[in-house]
């Protein structure tokens, strides 16, 4: 049997829950997107858990899932998926932890891990830490919400068996120690800044303004939860695939990097509302030529969710339909096309959401159930069921006949 | 609530891809089999991955999986399976190995892998060698279909991790190595035996024969696929269950015995497209009364999916409907009867797929939805919904008032 090519196209944030004032409509059923339902009418639709059910995934989770990577093995303690969800990205080898501004007296006993549930001034604060050097590593800090914050240290030899410097209740031990042989360079490291934090805090505007308000200050940085991102092995070494990506997002890029796609820049694929859709489209015909499988993201339908933009949405997902339809134009059946969405992003909730995303898969041995509309209804009706995006790199690797035989 | 019995009924192979020039149907789809629909009509149809989504399975991973047992704990290569096949039982520490018959040069380069298929004098050539002493480990040694047979090694100290003598492709490499230490003495043994296989062999009047028929000399044995077994709980430990199965190929036969089941010969029950499917059938019924779960296996299917013969495999299933017919006129509903296939082979594909498999359970206390017809897409739209080989097991059990309370 000739092996197929795939072609996996995820529209971020796409999917979504009706909407009242729109004929209890989601955006995907009121959309005209003659392309998406070929696809679902073509071949065989379902529904997909990206993560598990009533698990809200972030896009590197949703990513690493969508890729066939275990997001729960791949992630290493609670600091990668604050890092993540503060925005900086990691790479292999980076350590990162969850921290909160807390405060401390003149002898470095906690008095508060919370610095009074500080709300204002976070971002400030944060802007005075990152950027530190401590020997030949660099610092990265971001606020979270309230007194929350990521920590990320980038730099050769680290490790990221650590302990928590946080106390973890108001007390005086503020010193992480190695866990493992090798891991107290990064103890040392953490221990440094924690110190800096301290007298860099300390005098900052935001605390002095604190005192006289006769709030405690948020004088220390209290990080725990480290954490790193494996060396994941490729899927050229998984599954002897080359791979390329078409995305315009940082983070997605990085995760495509480090499951060893080939990324090359598109001209006009900004990640934005403003996204060039044909030069994407025309990107990944390009090199659907060279490549065994061809991943495209498409941001924009993410951003009008966050937008809380019904409207907006629906327009985003017509562009992308018609970009759709031009790749679909160039493209022989024998192509495996799955279409799906890494997350939901409903416009009634602004941000991402559990709800399951749907899926149609095209092409290739694809067999062909009764399904007419790519939208989240429709698609749960489908031949596919429901399944888990773990799950959905070894599915089409099955469709393009490239999975391998267990037993005999 | 009563017990009832079990029948699971397991068409190799059966389930396809639909086939362009056939109207885009599937063999299933385009066959005439009123007994199927029924069961389907009756009762609540699903979409299974026996072994998981995107896994092809082999016929002997996939029955495992349908008993209920994990395939990835239990199965430790294919020389267990083979061993159980050919009906040498295996007791744990014993390692037992998948044999080719084959030809060696005067320099032991391996000529030709298969002893130009020999099908005639393997049973003669396999009792020269069983029951050999190799200092304290004792040979078993037994002949399967064509050039097949299986090795079993009995003594203390051994371990199957080692390497396989067949070099797998025509070469002079038959040396077994130790993957683990203390794996040294079974290679260490295993090397004596092919190179004492080859003294014996090489003058057996069986190639003697041979010579003067100008056909390649059956004068080594190349073993692979080393396995030990796992004490597996047969079902009878693990559910209370007595159970017998009706198979034609040595292969399910091996598995079958393995988790405890009586598998009785049926007179005509070939395992080949010739099998006397109504021999099976009232084999089965005959087993129905005095045991609480049957298992059928029809190989036929898979051969015609093999073959790459659509209407070869829509007459399969018509025939296997025959006998179904006969069955179903035979059972009250009081019988859970399970049908379903091990694993697609589509004619398209001409091999083992990952393609999921139609499931129809009717009988006992199942819900019965509104489908009407047994195939891949129909059976997906079904009250089952996608589930897993290892579920089967337990459901049927479930349905069968059979399963056990978890709690209070």
């Amino acid at each position: 049997m000739t092996e197929k090519k795939i072609l996996m196209i995820v529209c971020d944030g796409l999917s979504d829950r009706p909407v009242k004032q729109f004929d209890n409509k989601t955006p995907l059923q009121a959309a005209r997107k003659p392309a998406m339902d070929a696809i679902a009418r073509h071949g065989m639709s379902g529904t997909m858990d990206v993560i598990a059910p009533g698990v809200i995934p972030g896009s590197d989770t949703a990513h690493l899932a969508l890729f066939g990577y275990d997001p729960f093995k791949v992630y290493t303690g609670r600091g990668p998926i604050e890092a993540a969800g503060a925005g900086i990205p990691l790479d292999p080898g980076d350590v990162a932890f969850r921290c909160n501004f807390a405060t401390v007296d003149g002898s470095m006993n906690v008095i508060d891990r919370r610095a009074g549930r500080i709300r204002e001034g976070t971002a400030q604060l944060s802007k005075a830490l990152s950027g530190m050097k401590i020997g030949d590593v660099t610092v990265q800090f971001k606020e979270g919400s309230e007194h929350r914050a990521a920590l990320v240290l980038k730099g050769p030899g680290l490790d990221w068996h650590v302990s928590d410097v946080d106390p973890h209740k108001e007390g005086n031990t503020l010193q992480a120690r190695a866990l493992v042989p090798g891991a107290e360079k990064t103890a040392r490291v953490l221990n440094e800044f924690v110190s800096k934090s301290n007298e860099i805090l300390r005098s900052h505007e935001v605390n002095v303004d604190r005192a006289k308000m006769g709030l405690p200050p948020a004088n220390i940085v209290l990080p725990r939860g480290a954490g790193g991102i494996r060396d994941l092995e490729t899927l050229t070494a998984r599954y002897g695939l080359k791979c390329a990506a078409v995305a315009g997002v940082t983070l997605v890029k990085g995760i495509c990097r480090m499951v060893g796609m080939d990324v090359p820049n598109v001209k006009g694929a900004t990640g934005g509302l403003d996204t060039d859709y044909r030069a994407k489209g025309e990107a990944a015909l390009g090199l659907l030529s060279s490549y065994d499988f061809v991943f495209v993201n498409v941001k924009a339908g993410d951003i009008a969710g966050h937008d809380g933009d019904f409207k907006g949405k629906v327009q985003v997902i017509e562009n992308i339909d018609t970009m759709l339809g031009l790749v679909l134009k160039e493209i022989h059946e024998g192509v495996v096309i799955a279409l799906t969405a890494d997350h939901s992003t409903p416009v009634s909730v602004k941000d991402h959401s559990a709800d399951p995303v749907p899926l149609a898969i095209s092409g290739g041995g694809v067999r062909v159930d009764g399904v007419r509309e790519f939208d989240e209804i429709s698609a749960s009706l489908g031949a596919l069921g429901r399944i888990r995006g773990m799950e959905l790199m070894p599915i089409l690797l099955g469709t393009a006949d490239r999975a391998k035989k267990f037993g005999a």
